[in-house]
């Protein structure tokens, strides 16, 4: 059974309440074994200072949120490259175990999905060629498909895994629940993602009713997700990392205090 | 490039407004080919009398919305059942080219997605058993992702093909631009369905925002989907029938005058 020191916070859950000097005192205070930082969390207290604080609280990484986004430009643009190449670096710096990359949606302006799916590959196997050199993990995050528009057009592990056996080493997924529970070729998925390939394991919870597409995720528990006969999968599929949760709540939890918030983590690891 | 008469009326476009009767003689006046009635309409008129209606006016009927729910009572139930073949008959009394399956998401209470597939499936087989001797085509229709949970376990085009497969003859799948456009392997799955089993093909748009899960389709041209090129692979499959227009807006279609909602599908239909 899971407990705290398997659980990983990822710093969106409490993104409206901590900065990153407290999300990493705090996952240390509640016993939770890793963190996983965004960006823009990162810059504010800096990469170097935040790997030594993580050090120094004795927490794994286990991704950084988040490279990709190659679409924004209309095409595979040297900024959006340049951003990624320091996405890497600042993973590196960290020692997260995976950059997470949330690919992109359609081009602005664009119904085009085909060229969007281009694009995206392009600005992956760059980017790739960049990680491979340093030694980081790219993790591809299929999200969710209510997202195909606007933040990414890859949608499912099966078109991900697609990529990755193009692509070949040192890229993988990230696999969040929220956004792969649905599909019912996610055992097969995730088992032909395997060990070497399945680089995170993102765990949150599907409310009934969902009230936003983007900011009413659910605590474990609170929702409809099998969790612990995904952990299952996962588990069989080689993955011995820790679960890392990453919820967006603008009505509940990021209105609580953050101590709540975790130490709620806490309790519900047992059903994860 | 599409007219007027290649255009249905799914009947949820203009729910809130027009009852059956009202449809009918709209779809007629604006120059529409078809009408594609929900159940509940159905009912209020009266089958026989909605058969004949349609008739005069002369329209075709591209689908009955809906059968399926095969695991709202935790198990298929005789009273599922019957219900599915009483949709089957009112099906065939109104000539309609297809009953359109919305087949249930999980059970009530359950996180069991795979129990949720098994009731489908025998329920989708009981039901096909009997609507093969009525000589009335079953449409599964795979609905968006975002409602595995609570309306469709059926997700993906592959997931819904899978299922024909493993039945046989008499069934199929409707195709919703709506639920299905997000899909990498959307062109391959629509050639792989073929004329025979493409049995309907329903248009409207994916907004960005999207406010609402269930009530914010949008109106063709309104949103990203690229309609034409869809259009193409389902022309390219062989499928001959007509465009029917199904747009949940709460918001905007529903609170407009149903001959604006009207003309502007008819405006609509030649970028479709």
């Amino acid at each position: 059974m899971p407990s705290a020191k398997d659980m990983s916070l990822n710093t969106a859950t409490v993104r409206e309440q901590w900065n990153l000097r407290q999300c990493i005192e705090g996952a240390a205070r509640h016993g939770l074994g890793g963190i996983a930082p965004w960006r823009d969390k990162l810059a504010e207290l800096g990469a170097k200072e935040a790997a030594r604080m993580i050090a120094d609280n004795g927490l794994v990484v286990t991704g950084l949120c988040r490279g990709g986004m190659f679409t924004r430009d209309g095409k595979v643009s040297q900024a959006a490259l340049d951003d990624n190449k320091s996405a890497v670096d600042e993973a590196v710096t960290i020692g997260a175990a995976c950059l997470v990359m949330v690919v992109g949606g359609l081009e602005p302006g664009s119904k085009d999905l085909g060229s969007a799916h281009r694009f995206v590959e392009e600005g992956l196997a760059k980017t790739l060629d960049y990680a491979r050199a340093a030694g980081m993990p790219v993790a591809i995050e299929p999200l969710h498909p209510m997202y195909a528009a606007d933040r990414a057009c890859v949608s499912t592990m099966r078109q991900a895994l697609d990529i990755c056996d193009r692509l070949g080493p040192g890229i993988g997924v990230a696999c969040d629940v929220y956004h792969t529970w649905w599909d019912f070729e996610l055992e097969a998925q995730i088992a032909r993602a395997g060990k070497d390939r399945l680089m995170a394991y993102h765990v949150c919870d599907w409310l009934v009713p969902t009230t936003d597409l983007l900011l009413d995720r659910g605590m474990m528990g609170d929702g409809v997700i099998d969790l612990p006969r995904i952990r299952s999968w996962v588990e069989k599929a080689g993955f011995t990392g820790l679960q890392e949760v990453e919820i967006f709540s603008a009505q509940n939890w990021w209105k609580r205090d953050p101590d709540e918030v975790l130490a709620t983590i806490v309790e519900r690891a047992a059903i994860c």
